[in-house]
């Protein structure tokens, strides 16, 4: 049996992990080990612990989030070793009063006693929901923390990004352009893996492709075009027709289109660029079957139009579909419009049915908002590509995601706070979604772990859990359990989907939310509450452990 | 001779490379790819390009610029080559039409062609002054733009948000806390590393301190203090005093000094948590020397100082010094001057001089502007730990560096735009800058490479790149050319800066520059000139290039 199919993954191969070598134990905050250490020292080695992860706010001002990091996050686990070097560089960075055997612990130290229960992969979460529930010796599942909120934040906060483009852009294609923009290299991987499972379509990222199996888009850049400067540049002219045969000479084709077109485009000739022409001219000789051109170097209108569907014109001579054009400047709901007419124009003249349906690609910095403010000028884009503003989500850059113990030796455990806001929920407790008859989610309820779940219609009583008077009766006609086990006695429980079914999984978790809860302007909350007996349970450990000042 | 030697650096090591084993030739945008084959296929292989990697504009509404990332650039050159299965994806990925000796072709590329001459790493920089400069066949330079751009962007916009904290927070130590919001594990160990670079003391971060070297801080968490209810969980109460001799009970010491302090902190005794002195007793033992507590879990002023003071002067009975505490909520300004006082009153009244300068850290979500506004409000804080606003670069998440052709053939390249800000300065270029006798930084001065160095104590005419009437002479007392020769001939020249090296660069680099341009509020830009000739040889080309209308 190899390692694969132990952990029963298909795509958890060397090239994949290759990606995360630096996902490593030491990949954390120096406190969790001197914490390690001083609970090794206060002979805590042997405490169980509880701890939950989740966040308090959803972002970019909306009512939900995806969550998303959960498969790197069990092959962590999986991993997690102190190598030899490590405890070298800890045994010189740490004081010399540290004990020589916390080391030989250190080096024997895995995740075998660890159990983690987790949501769904691409589910839609909300705030206080555990999204991982995670159990065992204390020292261990601390030392686990800052890695496990690296893992998540920023993959889930790009997945919901990503969400957010799908939704505001409707059945329109989004490609991810974002590398150059990201925060270093393994920014750019990620925000090209969880931008796909946030439903875009594909990326600029060739190594993402290659790591993922996402699909990879890309034609040219201005600097193509300004590489040429006239026709006399062309080294290659000809092209052998779709269908086969005698070479054919693509410039000379697409310069007598472009003169057949002046007077329908209503510019005179000196307008048009002669080195686009070149250089549309050769990359069509390049990509004959996916002739796909950037059109605003020199003047969409004027030069970039007239000169792309000269060349798409000759290519159609040829027997091939030209696939479209890219516009990476100007105004956009304009240019698009512009572009469609005369696309339709020569469709109609020339009776070629599929130059109507080219595709118009845009490109220019642009965000959620600019796809809804197109939205209403009206456009005729058919693809975004989308770069700085998704990988660096830019309206909030993270997500707040925090890890916090719940439970210590089967002793609840409260973070009280002055801001109620960031109390924490106390005990092991598990989560529920309750469902409408019309699958609609109706709310998250969470219990204390030693309750009954809730039942299919019956009754139960969801409280707010800080607001006494706030309660109401729910009977769900599906009741589903949120945390499910991931990890336990050093395995991965269970396959683990494949990205695309993280994908799909995102789109139909995105469906059961009632429209309010996902527009953009003013969403409603989903809510959250928390059972009768969770409510009391929590109200009573906090006086316990609020302090009893006194006036004086 | 070793590898290592060859390119004549010490910390290029197989450690290091690990980290950046995803900094590869496919870390690319697909269309750098597909530009590649459409020149090949176009017989431009022979073609000999110039590229300017440059910025327009400084981040952080500021008017500087902190360049880094050179050393990240200079590996990936080093180590440029397509794998066989890189080879065997894009031949999966690429249309079937590709012929099949560019995949021949790409195999073989190295960037041996290539020459870079980049600013040096760490120095201050201007908007349009190339970063980098680099020189060879137009295909493998294009190939290298988006890796180049990923290196670059996040490396100075890190290094810069970090220098502006530095400067934010004068001679107090910064601490970077970010991992655990950075985008993913790279983008955390990024910030460490350029957030070390512009000017901060250290991280929490363990594999950023492995990796790079950079000193790694770190103490306890909330939860630790929480894991703790009461004195009698204490399974080790016994510490050695520093000076030898028998075990002495820090748990009973501790105890006693608490209710010696109950008056001075005006509390009584129920207000105080046992389970926190539990747990910095516990801390305490296991680092003696090393003592700093976290001391807002409960109550700053009626537990947490109370607690971390009796600690502390147990400890100083058995002649160790404590560190100080870290506050991590609440107002900072006011709880920071409360510790100091008590600090101070302890200081006195036990005749304990350390004590009163004990260290308070703060670390709640700050960013430069809550530093600017507590040194206004006046505070007693001597550390700061900085996490979500120094790594994600929240007031502006991407520096847009852009990499455009500038020469071709020996013949210069523009890029026209409508925006004049967008308009590119053609020609290969140098640019050094100007000072004055004093030292400081005058003006940057761009002029074309075949131009003569501007000369010490000679007038210089320098012009504004776009007004024709702003125009300044300068007699600079000392000259500096600012691109210099990094890459030629397959080799790094010279040796490369260590990061000590480059970090004191920043600070030396900083100091050249005027204070009322490096201020927060309204800064005055720096000046960024253009020679006479360059002038004119921009604007002949403007020109040229730009297309002529017909008003009908």
């Amino acid at each position: 049996m190899t390692e694969n199919t132990i952990i029963g993954i298909h795509h958890l191969t060397e090239k994949s992990l290759g990606h995360n070598g630096i996902v490593q134990p030491l990949l954390t905050d120096l406190y969790q080990i001197t914490m390690a250490y001083a609970y090794w020292k206060s002979g805590k080695t042997k405490d169980i612990s509880v701890f939950d992860l989740f966040f308090r706010k959803n972002p970019f001002q909306g009512e939900f989030t995806i969550f998303a990091g959960l498969e790197e996050c069990l092959k962590f686990l999986k991993r997690f070793h102190y190598s030899e070097s490590d405890i070298a560089y800890l045994r010189q960075t740490l004081p010399d009063t540290i004990d020589d055997e916390f080391f030989d612990y250190l080096s024997k130290l895995n995740t075998n006693d660890v159990t983690l229960y987790a949501v769904e992969e691409g589910s839609v979460v909300f705030p206080r929901v555990p999204l991982i529930r995670i159990e065992g010796p204390l020292i261990i599942v601390q030392l686990l923390e800052t890695t496990l909120l690296t893992l998540v934040n920023y993959a889930s906060l790009m997945a919901t990004n990503a969400a957010r483009y799908r939704m505001a852009a409707g059945d329109l294609k989004l490609l991810e352009f974002g590398l150059r923009r990201a925060q270093g290299p393994d920014g750019g991987l990620s925000a090209s893996k969880y931008s796909y499972i946030g439903g875009f379509d594909g990326t600029s990222n060739v190594l993402a492709g290659k790591l993922f199996n996402i699909p990879v888009k890309g034609t040219h850049a201005h600097a193509y075009i300004t590489s040429f400067t006239d026709l006399t540049e062309l080294q290659t002219c000809t092209l052998v027709p779709k269908a086969g045969g005698e070479h054919r000479n693509l410039s000379e084709l697409a310069t007598n289109w472009r003169l057949k077109l002046i007077s329908l485009f209503n510019v005179v000739s000196t307008e048009a660029s002669d080195g686009e022409l070149a250089a549309l001219i050769s990359f069509a000789i390049a990509f004959p079957d996916g002739f796909m051109a950037l059109v605003d170097t020199y003047d969409v209108k004027r030069s970039g139009l007239l000169n792309f569907c000269a060349v798409a014109l000759a290519l159609n001579d040829l027997g091939y579909q030209a696939i479209g054009i890219r516009i990476d400047s100007g105004d956009l709901a304009y240019l698009s419009n512009v572009a469609r007419h005369f696309f339709n124009e020569i469709s109609k003249q020339y009776d070629i049915p599929w130059f109507a349906e080219l595709m118009i690609m845009a490109s220019n910095d642009i965000n959620e908002e600019t796809i809804l403010s197109l939205n209403d000028q009206g456009h005729k884009i058919n693809c975004f590509g989308i770069g700085t503003h998704l990988v660096t989500c830019q309206r909030q850059p993270a997500l707040g995601c925090v890890y916090k113990m719940v439970e210590l030796n089967g002793q609840p455990r409260i973070k009280l706070s002055q801001d109620v806001g960031k109390v924490t929920m106390p005990g092991r407790k598990d989560a529920y979604r309750l469902y409408s008859e019309s699958g609609d989610a109706l709310i998250d309820l969470l219990q204390k772990s030693s309750e009954e779940a809730p039942q299919v219609n019956h009754k139960v009583l969801c409280r707010h859990p800080f607001e006494e008077s706030k309660r109401a009766y729910v009977t769900p006609s599906k009741v589903k359990k949120l945390l499910r086990i991931c990890w336990k006695d050093g395995n991965i429980v269970g396959p683990l989907p494949s990205l695309a079914e993280i994908r799909n999984k995102v789109q139909a978790s995105l469906k059961t939310l009632r429209p309010d809860i996902k527009r953009n302007l003013n969403p409603t909350p989903f809510k959250v509450a928390v059972s009768d007996n969770l409510y009391k349970f929590l109200h009573d450990l906090w006086l316990q452990n609020a302090p009893i000042g006194e006036l004086s």
